[in-house]
């Protein structure tokens, strides 16, 4: 079943989301403040027209963006869109946000006859560009079905986790929570291994075939062997994402003791300007705190 | 070509390096206070007799202790065997242990003429039993040599790691810092999980399929679904293990405040008399803290 789709949001998620729909033979409008990003689109089949102008036609709007703050205002802010879709609209919502947000946002959906997905998503730009993402997904059965055939384009995985929003952005704090904490973890062990004369390349080829791998430590650590920290994710995304895991399990009176010393090792990376560097480069917070050298660009 | 071998302590691991000796074919002597451990290994084919009686028959000794004071207890110790044994004889030493002890039994079985392997193992009672271990392994090349027969005999793979003895210590260093960080956080992110609503089975279920997932959480946080604390690797370990790694980072002036936060939880595990449970346990340190419910055996 073809679907007509607006994406709002196209950075490096939400452009690989929304080609990944146009594949599928979908009609597929993207939206996003960066005009480039929408014209780079456009020449790959997108549709061109505002979406005002199409609203009516609209079956799922797909919001990839940042946070709760913008997800908020692009269902209810000055330019609202929820007040204005036709009812039995489905809203898939992808940002990582608090359970209780997206509660809030199912409530306010309804109100108006659009069904909500709380749907963050994970699996990075690569997996968004070939539709293989893995979705964490809860909602009513209705917002699952008309969802279904956007997610399909999108998605290798939906990990269906029950009928109301929350369970799904609570699943995507717990995977935030050890994917943060395994980044920074990585980064303290491949450091401590240079202060003991283990070299990064050395650290990669022994540990990832021992009990000590992560995904994260596969993914990431050969960002530090090639001294590339280019951005597939950037440090800024954990000061957030942690964050939020942070806040949550304060309200619940859970005390995360790994979690917060890690989130402390990427606001430390910020205040050092790391935040537009990949992730990875949290390494250069515990090399310059011990006074170690990391690979440069090139050197392997 | 086979080996006369003696291994020196028949816990889970060493009994499991034993048994794969004997069935290379080498004649293998098995040692430790607990009688019953070594009854057992005779009546798998294992030598009877002391072995005081036959020193100057072994080629190699394999040293399976907890830790850095029985390692040199029974190489330099009252009934030291180092002293006794042939030269060209090769001590395998797989504790867990700083690279400065490494580095100091390399010294002193030299002056004996005895070659030293510096020889952690990874993989746990399993792999052992079935001779599949990884060995991080350094010392010089005529250790290697004589030690080749025997590490064909128990281990997957050998990372070669450099030819003095320090180098493997260190990498197990880094290995452990990791492997228990990893079951720390897996059991902060589960219970923090259940705080949201998050069964552990759905945890495992989502999370083992996502970037949030460790080696180390595929592994133990099923023990927590299935509430079955038996020990495969006890709580015991990682104030050890954990604290060898933070001396070893306090020498170097290195910051590892994700280890100190994940042996802070083990340590706490200790004190609420868990230390002989599986290291999955340090969920109820969560548990507790949090006035959470965790599976009990067989609620599955």
């Amino acid at each position: 079943m073809k679907n007509n789709i607006a994406v709002i949001g196209l950075g490096s998620m939400g452009y690989g989301i929304a080609t990944s729909c146009l594949r599928s033979g979908h009609l597929v409008w993207g939206v996003d403040t960066n005009i480039d990003q929408v014209k780079a689109f456009c020449s790959q089949g997108g549709q061109a027209t505002t979406l005002n102008s199409v609203i009516d036609k609209i079956d799922v709007v797909v919001v990839v963006v940042l946070n709760s703050v913008q997800t908020e205002e692009v269902l209810f802010g000055q330019e609202g869109l929820v007040e204005n879709l036709k009812p039995g609209t489905v809203v898939i919502s992808c940002a990582t946000v608090a359970p209780t947000f997206a509660i809030d946002m199912e409530r306010r959906c309804k109100e108006f006859e659009i069904f909500y997905l709380d749907a963050p998503i994970s699996g990075g730009a690569l997996k968004a560009k070939n539709g293989q993402l893995s979705i964490m997904a809860s909602g009513v059965k209705e917002a699952f079905q008309h969802a279904r055939p956007t997610l399909d384009s999108i998605s290798e995985t939906v990990f269906e986790l029950g009928d109301e929003a929350g369970t799904g952005s609570a699943m995507k704090s717990v995977n935030q929570l050890l994917a943060g904490v395994h980044i920074a973890v990585m980064a303290e062990a491949l450091t401590f291994g240079i202060s003991q004369g283990i070299s990064p390349d050395k650290f990669v080829e022994v540990i990832s075939k021992c009990a000590g791998t992560s995904w994260m430590l596969e993914n990431r650590a050969p960002h530090i062997v090639n001294g590339d920290y280019k951005p597939h994710s950037s440090i800024n995304i954990w000061p957030k994402d942690l964050g939020i895991v942070l806040d949550v399990a304060l309200e619940s009176k859970f005390n995360a003791p790994i979690a917060t010393a890690a989130l402390e090792q990427f606001r430390t990376a910020v205040d050092m300007g790391l935040g537009f560097e990949d992730d990875a480069a949290v390494a250069k917070v515990y090399a310059k705190s011990a006074n170690l050298s990391l690979p440069k660009k090139n050197d392997v």
